[in-house]
């Protein structure tokens, strides 16, 4: 998944798309801790020991980069959810999933949301970015409302709200309680979140 | 309010407290369509007509304009929410406060929370910052939970989640939803959102 205006990736050699890879990565990373303005192609040059020239002979600009920043991020984003929410078939299954969310929130001690981060910083400032960040978050959801689209087809959950709506509703809380969880240092407000969002479908299939 | 460690505000004059505070709100508008990393002191300087050495004479650096960018942020939000919430004494008042939230979002095309977009780039990342977006966080909670803690003591509302609890599951829901109507360039996202975080408030309320 590439959407850069970067050199097309399936021209390059096996080194050179590696090269490419390594910039992305590091370039992601970066970004992730510092923020995508706060982060120089200095800075980054330094991290993946490549000359600039390398750099641009890859990426004509900054635009370019962060363009396939947000797609790899999306990419490992939004694969990851759907390999979770592919097993969705019953209440218990979306137990499970809430929980796993929370028990990554352990881990990442940042409590940040890859695309949450890059889309608060982007979304509305940087053209280029608006609509790869748009459709990340429009997989996101899709991936979530075909999981609960499933539970409703099956009769585990009430249809008088659809799935993409719930879907939606509850990503927002997710991306709100990464931002409390971050600005608080604590998972409480994480946990709070998801589980208000979840309530509602809760309620709804115990209405079955 | 002042959070900042530039000139203290008390021993100005009048017209150097007018012009101190001319660089805040100008700084501070800037930093809220722009980002707080994309904007330079260049840029605020040629906005608010002074020169740098006047800047430097009120902020010895960016993270002290920043600090008061923070603080008159968190200080507008803070007594326009509290105005609102103190008038909360039934459901229906909660309604309309929701009511009142979501016509805000028809005003502001960019759909950002001045704070909320000001933690996403800084918690995590500045040391000066965070301590004082969490308190702005804090504050906010205190507001909604004191108007929800009413309504437990008049038994319009049910105590088998705190007021603390809700209220913080109410803005991550509202922060959440303030990033995904910004990404999406539609308010829908955010209805979901507040309406998904009300609802388990509703159905307390429902139990009674």
């Amino acid at each position: 998944m590439s959407g850069g205006t970067g050199k097309d990736p399936s021209r390059l050699t096996p080194r050179g798309a590696a090269t490419r890879d390594r910039i992305v990565a590091t370039a992601a990373d970066l970004m992730h801790r510092q923020g995508v303005a706060a982060t120089t192609l200095d800075q980054i040059v330094l991290a993946c020991d490549v000359s600039k020239s390398q750099l641009y002979h890859y990426f004509p600009n900054k635009d370019a980069l962060i363009a396939d920043v947000i797609a790899a991020q999306a990419s490992r984003v939004i694969l990851h959810q759907n390999s979770l929410l592919e097993q969705l078939h019953s209440m218990d299954d979306l137990e499970k999933w809430r929980d796993l969310l929370v028990a990554g929130m352990h881990r990442d001690a940042g409590y940040r949301c890859p695309l949450g981060s890059l889309a608060n910083e982007l979304v509305g400032r940087s053209g280029h970015a608006h609509p790869l960040l748009a459709a990340a978050f429009d997989s996101l959801r899709d991936a979530l409302a075909g999981g609960l689209a499933r539970l409703q087809e099956e009769g585990e959950l009430g249809s008088e709200v659809t799935a993409d709506e719930l879907a939606l509703g509850v990503i927002a809380a997710l991306q709100g309680g990464y931002l409390l969880a971050a600005t608080m240092q604590d998972e409480q407000p994480f946990r709070l979140a998801i589980d208000m969002a979840l309530s509602r479908i809760r309620a709804l299939a115990a209405d079955r």
